[in-house]
């Protein structure tokens, strides 16, 4: 697949905003001539051109129509095929804010490149076949990873571990293939090391195989999307401090980096490597409206589209009919009853509290008191972790591309086995057990249409 | 002032969220020492520690402590002196996520290195002597400039040019120091090179530098800051037409970059490489509230601040009571007077209104037909750069702190002149010239106290 692109391309590297430093990447086969143009080394020796991979040299970039120095920067060169790319790639580290980053990739599209589209360098990368699809998909889980425990899923997954065991399972598919395909061929001859009675429990240990990687993407996507817990409950409940906990409790977990701002981690809390997306029905700022104070409405909504909810009762003022009005609109989803403000008096019995919810688990906690914390956050991972889901799993699948590919495999090899023992002929077999070996193709990327290749690179960020 | 520091930093250098790649900062005497413990280079070659200065690596960041792969980096080597800051400094172009970079700076930070300090590797650069006060000054500058012009200055400093006519006005005045010196001491003798009757005329020259750089600040100021540009005027005279004009002028310039936050350039327009920034008296998404129709408070405020007032009027409804309350409150402001809606029928003779508004300028312009607007930005333009700024100035000082320090040097030099021209002791002279020496010294940081540096160099980002 080594088709290398005519055109150059070039784009902002680093995330938009103000910072220290930020890159400009070039890639394509005109990157060291635009280097010539606009890079002069502070040594003035080699161009950039004749420099070897794999180096770094300190400039500045100059407008070649007026000589004008437009940044100082740090020109880093990684030629083909050992780039991220495979093809000639050139960085300029510049410094980090909008007018010189701006400027500078302005003047290297000026001089040659175009702007690159995003996902571009990971496309190309990909095209250049120096990353499988699966691998290049992770690039952006990588980036976008929420806790550490995501992180090495997607760097797992960098590396080639889906992609390997994926692989396997193909061989295996491959060689039935070879097998079934020379029976039919030589009907009257023996194939060599293929034993028709054995057939079944290798089409088996194929399917099995599938259903290990199916059932881990329930897992990949609790750790890649996280889960949205919804907190519901009448006002002064203690909905908003129960936010407020959780999120102080990550904002702790933040501030050894001072100036990460919130928009990008805002409402995500780590519990043991779970992103945690916490919504709280009331709103963060606005205050309690009395015309619409249950707010029926928002609480459906909100609960609606939530993997958890939080329940909140206030013991002091007991069960009220507002509670219960609120619990008929939630009480289908997975649920735990917060029964807060244990520091108060209570007003009604604790095993009455218990009896009238008995379908959910009931926890007591105080948030003044800072009681029955802990016990929450075990009890939200284990309402979350049900016995479905093997979180040791040892490849994990966390794309809902590569899930619906494995689905589709799986249903293949599912109709192979029915073929089978049905003792139909065997190219009724071989049909179905390449349409499984295409769906497990798509997850690496040899059997995807080009179309569909554009829509994947194209969620990616600019720069990558 | 070489004085290597004992300890090594660390810092994300890039700015915070989310692109194709990140940056992991480390600069001192364990750079490589860290590198070693936590970077594996994919050919397996030699250590970090061992790879020559200016060279890039591929590999992977994992912590010794258990193996685990926590990103695919390239590292990049640059050793002292010839680094950033003079130190030996590493970097790893991480995946640019928050995760894999707050993974990689812990894991960094657990290897032996403390985060840096907000501006702490300039510190080093300038406390090394790789860079001058003014130009570490110019590093937040470059970052920071909103238009290719201001950029262009902030290079200029970056580069030494404020730093050059500093010294250079230094070295006269310490060639005349000497001299006097010289004659102090001995009385008797004549000193070589040194002539009394001319001295009347160095000391004016040095006042003349001083002065031509302290007009260029009000020009630097400009660039730098920009202008705030305050559009006021009753309800649907056009506002926020004129608002959206510039805006859309605005995002023609960004557009060729997909991403771009508004959060980053959002108000500020660039005129002739001046950046505008341009409010709205009427606010953006609020409608106008009858009860508080002309917003009197609302009015003044914003106008208070503001270098430039444009005042809108609408030739189709006349002059009212309320455009003359409004008048009341900002006729003295630096105001243009603009008339909108010229393509309806007019209801005042143009010549009243011109009359009316005498003071000021007053300029016609219709925004449905998109007429007289150029007229109105070059108006903008010529009422900004009044004579007394010379656009033209080779040397162009951007920042207050400098304004501060010639003004100082200023003071002492007319001191000096006035003691020269009553004919005081040379006595009298010296003491003065060492003053106007100290106050110049504090623009490259020769003069200045460490904690006023630590205080320069807290305005700076992370990683720099």
């Amino acid at each position: 697949m080594d088709i290398l692109k005519e055109d150059t391309i070039a784009a902002i590297a680093t995330p938009f905003g103000t910072g220290g430093t930020g890159k400009i990447r070039i890639s394509g086969p005109q990157a060291y001539e635009i280097g010539d143009k606009i890079f002069s080394s502070i040594k003035k020796t080699k161009k950039l051109s004749k420099q070897k991979t794999y180096t770094a040299h300190y400039g500045h970039i100059k407008d070649p129509e007026n000589d004008k120095t437009i940044d100082e920067v740090v020109a880093i060169m990684m030629r083909r095929p050992h780039s991220f790319t495979g093809e000639n790639v050139l960085e300029f580290d510049c410094h980090g804010g909008m007018t010189p980053l701006k400027s500078v990739l302005d003047l290297v599209l000026k001089n040659g490149a175009r702007l690159a589209e995003a996902g571009e360098f990971s496309q190309r990368a990909f095209l250049n076949g120096r990353i499988d699809l699966a691998q290049a998909e992770a690039i952006i889980e990588v980036i976008n990873s929420k806790t550490e425990k995501s992180l090495d899923l997607a760097v797992d997954q960098l590396n080639g571990k889906l992609s390997k065991k994926v692989d396997q399972i193909k061989e295996e598919a491959v060689e039935i293939l070879a097998h079934l395909e020379a029976a039919i061929d030589y009907p009257e001859d023996e194939v060599e090391g293929f034993s028709p009675a054995k057939l079944d429990d290798k089409f088996y240990h194929i399917k099995e195989e599938i259903d290990k990687l199916l059932k881990s993407s329930k897992q990949g996507k609790i750790y890649k999307e996280g889960l949205k817990t919804v907190i519901v409950g009448k006002p002064n409940v203690g909905k908003s401090s129960l936010l407020n906990y959780f999120l102080e409790e990550k904002r702790a977990i933040v501030t050894d980096i001072p100036g990460t701002t919130r928009d990008v981690i805002e409402e995500y809390v780590n519990l043991q490597g779970i992103p945690l997306k916490i919504i709280d029905t009331a709103g963060i700022r606005k205050t309690e409206d009395a015309v619409e104070k249950i707010g029926v409405e928002r609480t459906r909504k909100s609960a609606e589209k939530a993997d958890l909810v939080l329940f909140m009762l206030d013991i002091s003022q007991g069960i009220t009919a507002e509670d219960r009005e609120i619990y008929k609109l939630i009480k289908d989803k997975p649920l735990i009853v917060v029964v807060n403000k244990t520091d108060l008096p209570a007003k009604t019995n604790k095993k009455k509290i218990e009896k009238e919810f008995s379908e959910h688990s009931v926890l007591w906690i105080s948030l003044l008191a800072e009681e029955g914390l802990n016990q929450l956050k075990n009890d939200i991972l284990k309402e979350i972790l049900d016995e479905d889901i093997d979180m040791d799993s040892e490849t994990i699948v966390t794309q809902s591309r590569h899930k619906d590919a494995l689905v589709k495999a799986l249903e293949a090899i599912e109709r192979v086995i029915v073929s089978h023992e049905t003792n139909m002929p065997y190219d009724f077999l071989t049909i179905d057990l390449k349409d499984c070996l295409d769906a497990l193709g798509k997850i690496t990327g040899e059997t995807v249409a080009d179309d569909i290749l554009d829509r994947i690179f194209n969620d990616f960020c600019l720069g990558k």
